[in-house]
């Protein structure tokens, strides 16, 4: 009371409730019948000091210069339309891929401290490049070090899963005219008894035989009748066709399929049946393309310095590595388990391989979970309903810089899909990316057991916040 | 005030308003920022008493008849598994399709009496069969009745838009095993200059011999090397991918051709490229396949007596006719305008044809408009958003007996698509089916100007609901 009055104002008949930071306060009063709003507030940077003081001059004094940086990295993203030309042996156009060498997906790894599934499919590959006769020749050849490992992706190129790719592979070519540069990924080995999927099996290493001899060639040849491919046209599609162009590939598998038709059909050498019969058992034929694609974006975007928006995030099933546009080193956190999955029958989390493969890169570019609102298919493995689907976008839209012009959403009224993951905001709210994958067996080399979604590390998108602020801070 | 007290109740702080029927009041009481619940009741029947009356038997005592009547009718609708087992001649499959005749849209119509695109249709059938040298020699021998023609579902089948059917013409053979019957339609003559789109030029006629001697032929080696074609099944996964399988069918189209691919590519005729490239460049390949499984289901339920459920819904350009399962009869009204359309340019709503072909039929089954929710393509063309189309399908809901199983949208969290029309709701409500098509120029021969929405007419609906009451009153 006031010495002025003693009038009492009237409590509110009706009150309003707005909440700031954990849920659990506004759930409680939700539960007693009020209006609540709920702001998901957090402690920027998890409370660490040095992250919080990097992050105030990320976006404050220093933030002219990343934003400028990042408005440049979501042109290049969102700008140009890569193209596939052709399909070659790795060792005619990747550059630098010499010798007796596998690429791998993720950051540098030694044989010896690979995962279970990407030693048994470096090991098909060195029997199919015909560099020893079986798969206990090849283990000691790999563990000799007389086949060398390259990551792919200091090659321009990448691979999904645990595809170890020898020089005689086919793979895509992708030419970014924009940009000058070009990517590459290996042919999609198919569902199965593949080693992309870790088996080393007679069957998977005649697959990678086909693949270099049969499919390799004739696709060539029936790409190159029917001229550039323009990728993310067709990934545009795939989008209002229910794929997230990440698991799920239907929609633009089939659009590609559908184009190189007449090729095919023209074709003369009688395996271009055997071809077919691949091609339409394989409804994840345009994974790789796809990856390519992104791989030819982002190989763009990383020429710009002072970004932090990220342009590589890749896995080898060991570590994580995330690195930003500009920065020359990569950022290395153990690779995650896979957090929430759908497995085959006889199979759970207690028998799967960490998350692994190079495919990441298609988050990076507004692919994957980026769109997984307008995926049924991705539902199912985030919570069963489209709402589910949604709130998997709308999270990855928080920590992305911007929207893609060409990827766009039906679920959303067409927006589009979120683009340019922004470490800055990875490392102020906590939200790392999310990964539509596959799932493999951890050790007994039964290929696939299941897929689902995993999380990346968040330590480092925080090392490449750090270091980017000291490149910056640097007089 | 009663005698017993002086006390009047105080008013109400707030107004809540339900307000029953125009939502003109309704929309006045929501402006000045009150809570208001509108329910969109109209006087039944249009306020005829006469159909008040039926619909009040009908609706009363007779509904368990016509329930019991209508369950087994969807369960017809919904429970079996169309198979298209081969293309053939109309000639050899089409039950009495005999002489010189040719196979038409709708209810019975006379050359004199026929749209100007129609009558196109059937002079380019004319000649493609040999029964003239000319289009002008086809025009004599159709209006001297040298020509026949027969309504296309008199005869298990139905043709798309204005597609006169010669029996040279190779039509899909579909296989209902559950109800031991089979339906038909022609293969989709493909887009651009076409006499299924009303143009009778020599391209047009060269197409319809292509079909004949080419296409069918090969494409019935395909389907028979790959075994039956469960037609549902793959229209069910084109739902998932922004079919609606009417005016959209992409998805489901390309699904067909991936299963097909080993079988074209083994072909061993090289013809096999001009059919391949004919396919790759037909989007709406997959509609006739469709139409004919959809004539297969209405085909078995049409035996089931006194249902209030339409099984025929059709249209020749000039009439517009329905009838319900059970029923002889088809109840008329002209033919409607095609109401909401986008027209490619330099065309409108005063070139276009009325409403016109079979196709109709697949908004009998839970496809067209019953699954436009799921077809951002359908957006366009009733309002632009993925609300709108949501609309378009919930506005079908209101007047249907039931929901697909099988046939789901994503867009609705998998809610099954409205099955199965209920001419008594059609009537009572006045709302009635929605069908998306394709909008054909009135006389200029120059094919689709467009693409749209047309409502069907409510009169023809009312009559076959006095019908069936008139039936169901009989001693």
């Amino acid at each position: 009371m006031t010495a002025g009055g003693d009038r009492v104002p009237p409590l509110p008949e009706r009150a309003r409730v707005v909440n700031v930071g954990l849920s659990l306060f506004a759930d409680a009063v939700a539960r007693q019948g009020f209006d609540v709003v709920n702001v998901d507030w957090r402690i920027p940077g998890g409370g660490d000091s040095d992250v919080v003081a990097a992050l105030t001059r990320l976006y404050g004094p220093k933030s002219a210069a990343v934003d400028a940086a990042n408005a440049e990295v979501l042109r290049r993203l969102d700008g140009s339309a890569p193209k596939a030309t052709g399909i070659r042996a790795a060792a005619d156009v990747v550059p630098g891929f010499e010798g007796t060498t596998l690429l791998h997906c993720g950051p540098p790894i030694d044989y010896a401290d690979a995962i279970d599934p990407l030693r048994r499919s470096m090991r098909a590959a060195v029997v199919a490049e015909g560099w020893a006769d079986d798969i206990a020749g090849a283990d000691q050849q790999l563990a000799s070090g007389r086949v060398g490992l390259e990551p792919a992706n200091r090659h321009d190129a990448c691979v999904p899963m645990v595809t170890a790719t020898g020089p005689s592979q086919p793979v895509w070519v992708v030419e970014n005219a924009a940009g000058g540069n070009r990517a590459f990924a290996p042919v999609n080995q198919g569902p199965g008894d593949t080693a992309w999927f870790g088996r080393d099996t007679p069957a998977a290493i005649d697959r990678l035989r086909f693949l270099a001899a049969v499919a390799g060639p004739l696709l060539d040849d029936a790409v190159r009748s029917h001229g550039p491919v323009d990728v993310l046209s067709i990934a545009a599609q795939g989008l209002h066709m229910g794929d997230d162009v990440h698991i799920r590939l239907q929609g633009s598998t089939n659009l590609l399929l559908r184009d190189l038709l007449p090729h095919l059909a023209a074709l003369e050498d009688p395996r271009r049946v055997d071809l077919a019969r691949f091609l339409a058992g394989n409804h994840l034929f345009f994974l790789n393309l796809a990856m390519a694609a992104a791989r030819a974006l982002t190989g763009w975007a990383m020429g710009v310095p002072h970004s932090s928006i990220v342009t590589t995030m890749t896995r080898n099933g060991t570590e994580f590595g995330v690195a930003l546009a500009g920065s020359d080193g990569w950022h290395l956190a153990p690779a995650p388990a896979i957090g929430q999955a759908l497995y085959y029958a006889d199979h759970g989390p207690e028998s799967a391989a960490p998350d692994v493969g190079d495919s990441a890169v298609l988050e990076l570019v507004g692919l994957g979970a980026a769109a997984a609102a307008g995926s049924p298919a991705v539902a199912a493995f985030v919570g069963g309903t489209m709402a589910d689907a949604r709130a998997t976008t709308e999270e990855l839209d928080l920590v992305c810089a911007g929207r893609s012009t060409r990827l766009r959403m039906p679920a959303l009224d067409l927006r589009g899909t979120p683009l340019g993951v922004d470490a800055r905001r990875v490392a102020e709210l906590g939200i790392t990316p999310k990964i539509t994958t596959g799932v493999l067996h951890a050790s007994a080399g039964v290929g696939q057991v299941g897929a689902g979604v995993a999380e990346a590390p968040l330590a480092c998108f925080v090392d490449a916040v750090m270091a980017l602020d000291r490149t910056l801070s640097r007089p």
